[in-house]
């Protein structure tokens, strides 16, 4: 048999875990497998960079999973600093540029991955190119934020820092912001941060970030960048008010890189996602596949499509793709939409339908909110935490949770996580068998007691 | 409407969570709860003592829950130190004794909730009795255990204590000496400690706990206690050894406490646990309920009664049988086996079969082990676990799932318990969307990471 080529657009964890699952049933003489990436570095942790400034993380390297040669030493050729121009889907090939040299070339493929995931999104005001002004989404941007941070000399004067966004990036780079001894400001557009949540799940978190020292300001539309004599940021101006900086870092969110995509007529949805099938072939192609920050993917609460960027589906996605180009099989079913993130020690859950999903998606909802704790009142260091739960009116179906508490409090949004994929009832869940000891949960787990609540609230919805 | 009265025996989760919940839905006009409690307490956590021996928790009353005078507060005639001493289901009646009194009388009900509990399982071995021999079944118990121990005088000396029993209260009970200063020594009949895994993940236990600096005896069947001639306690001998101990702890397990019930004709199964229908409803009677630790329960993963004493199945019981006879409705749909632990910071998680039960269950199964750690891998005070899955050979169906690791680790094991009480595949678990963030999980959660090896052992197996 004649090798065949493997050709993956994008260096990252959905394009190299597709290419690492793809050679682990293909051997070389069996499939080449060639793969492009544009930047200095491949398989690294993004979603690792605001612990990579704030310190805890120790370096860079620390957040490679694997090198270029590594991946080269498993039969992988790994082109960095090379960008793709152009797919050619007729012809089967990509033309692509050295961008050290500028030299162009073709490159066939019998097989395809997709993988050029997201860019940053920076709206168009004054001044947001200016010296001073960072985003966080690669580990160039890490490194040029911190030569910024270090130039602006050790902690002890007043230095200030302005983020912009209070998304996950956002509360995460703040918390980062602090640890350097910064005075952290948080802009944001919205009614209350973390706007993955509802406002009122997103209040506690205002008011938690209040109590570590980080100023956030809601329904705050950033209008421009002021810049000093020597052109670097000095404030961030909004309609209502001027922030004094030192730093701007911007954590507004991602789109899909689907330039290329688009440009050889592959299918997009609405939000500029690629569509793919379950087996992540793009759809409506058979030799093409893609996954990661550049794909939208099925939200199995909703039934809808949704663009979700995070590490842990690209690399699922790739895991699929590779044992499907490999001649293995797999399916991505989709996603519920969890989410945890933390600030300092306040810990942030999500999963499935917030309120206004559940208008979209034309669902009649009621909701329950508590208070419990992490463990047993009488146990050391039980925190609380509130959760709250959307389920379905008349049926009773699960459709959503939030979590915002303490230590313990996030990762229990993974109950709710399986019992929305296997579209479990709140009164199913309340009977739940979880894990109980003192130390570890109360006698009734809080997302228990949410769920108790939740069938009051189903029965009295009628 | 004429009152109707419900007797409730038993003072602890199952009897006052029962009586609680049918008050919420009843008036005092409307339904008379009597409940008898033989003991000085009732409505407190069991399961708390270890801690509160350790030190962990202040005091004994803060494992109360809810004082006699709260529930009398709230309606229910809550009578202490009065035992039922016979139960007439013919004529709708219980005898009760006053135990400070001697006063005997008859109370007549319409509707009946047994929740007499367990008992602890004493040996019949010599010296059993002998003063500085503790059980710790309730706060009795409790208290005096940790007069004993007082007597004992302050840590410094060479205090020996004698643990026999290496299950959840073994090695709970392993913990608290060890905070009180004591070398400890655990007498252990099985393989390994921790019965309820299976031995590979009990390996693991025995040489946490050896790091620890707690001896861990295998097989050690323990033949008398030997007694000095003061009549105290000396050692714990066994058929190959004699181990001095200033103090013995039993933490050998319990059995249901059915005698009562059992004399009344009611129907008991394989462990001696009354046995109900889903709504907690003795099987045959209309009006008598049963919960808590006298009952066994339906195993949702092997589809047999088991016997699991848990506080959290006895409080779900209370609930079910509450609203049941309230007018309400509610059923019990069984367990999956869920049961986590702690020895200072080694967490232990255990859901469904282990391969044992599998085998005797007439299932054919695989196994997948694997280490991964709590936190991304770069990220500080990432800790290593060890995750076992077993899965049924043929279908890849989820089985079990044991978790031995540090902080992070325990309570992961949730996951398991929804997966199984959805009759989920480990493949559909592979793309199961649970919260990732780098201070949370790596980016495959080690639940996933054994569920990916276990269908590697599925497909391998054909």
């Amino acid at each position: 048999m004649a090798a065949q080529r493997l050709v993956v657009i994008g260096g990252d964890a959905a394009g190299m875990s597709a290419a690492s699952q793809a050679r682990r049933f293909r051997t070389p003489d069996e499939l080449e497998i060639v793969a492009f990436e544009r930047g200095h570095f491949a398989s690294y942790s993004a979603c690792g960079i605001p612990y990579w400034i704030g310190g805890q993380v120790a370096g860079r390297d620390k957040l490679i999973a694997r090198t270029p040669e590594e991946h080269r030493a498993r039969g992988i050729d790994l082109r960095m600093r090379t960008e793709v121009m152009e797919i050619d889907p007729d012809r089967g090939r990509v033309r692509t540029r050295d961008l050290e040299s500028g030299t162009e070339e073709w490159t066939g493929w019998d097989r395809l991955v997709i993988a050029t995931g997201a860019r940053p999104v920076r709206p168009p005001i004054p001044g947001i190119g200016a010296p001073g002004v960072h985003g966080v989404q690669n580990l160039d941007d890490g490194q040029s934020l911190l030569t910024t941070l270090d130039a602006l000399g050790p902690a002890g004067g007043r230095r200030r820092a302005v983020v912009v966004g209070a998304g996950y990036i956002g509360v995460e780079m703040a918390e980062a912001l602090l640890h350097h001894g910064f005075e952290v400001t948080v802009l944001n557009r919205g009614e209350q941060p973390m706007a993955t949540l509802d406002p009122d799940m997103g209040r506690l978190v205002h008011t938690a970030m209040d109590g570590l020292g980080i100023t956030t300001v809601n329904r705050a539309e950033v209008t421009a960048v002021r810049t000093g004599d020597d052109g670097r940021v000095r404030a961030v101006a909004t309609a209502a008010a001027e922030y004094p900086a030192d730093v701007v870092v911007l954590g507004i969110g991602v789109a899909p890189e689907t330039t290329l995509a688009r440009a050889a007529g592959l299918p997009t949805g609405e939000y500029g996602g690629l569509l793919t099938d379950l087996s992540m072939r793009v759809r409506g192609r058979d030799a093409i596949w893609a996954g990661g920050d550049c794909v939208e993917v099925l939200d199995l609460v909703s039934g809808r499509d949704r663009h979700i960027p995070l590490g842990t589906h690209a690399n699922k996605h790739g895991q699929i793709i590779g044992a499907n180009i490999g001649g293995g099989y797999g399916t991505f079913p989709g996603v519920v939409g969890t989410a945890v993130s933390k600030v300092c020690d306040l810990e942030i859950a999500r999963t499935g339908l917030r309120e206004k999903d559940a208008t979209a998606a034309g669902l009649q909802y009621v909701t329950a909110t508590v208070e419990s704790t992490s463990r047993a009142g009488y146990y050391p260091d039980a925190s609380v935490m509130t959760v709250k739960i959307l389920a379905e009116r008349g049926t009773g179906r699960l459709l959503g949770l939030q979590i915002v508490g303490r230590e313990g409090a996030a990762k229990r949004v993974d109950v709710a996580a399986v019992a929305l994929t296997a579209g479990m009832t709140v009164e199913r869940m309340t009977m739940l068998d979880l894990g109980y000891a003192p130390p570890f949960s109360p006698v009734w787990d809080p997302v228990l007691v949410a769920a108790r609540k939740a069938v009051r609230a189903v029965t009295a919805a009628g």
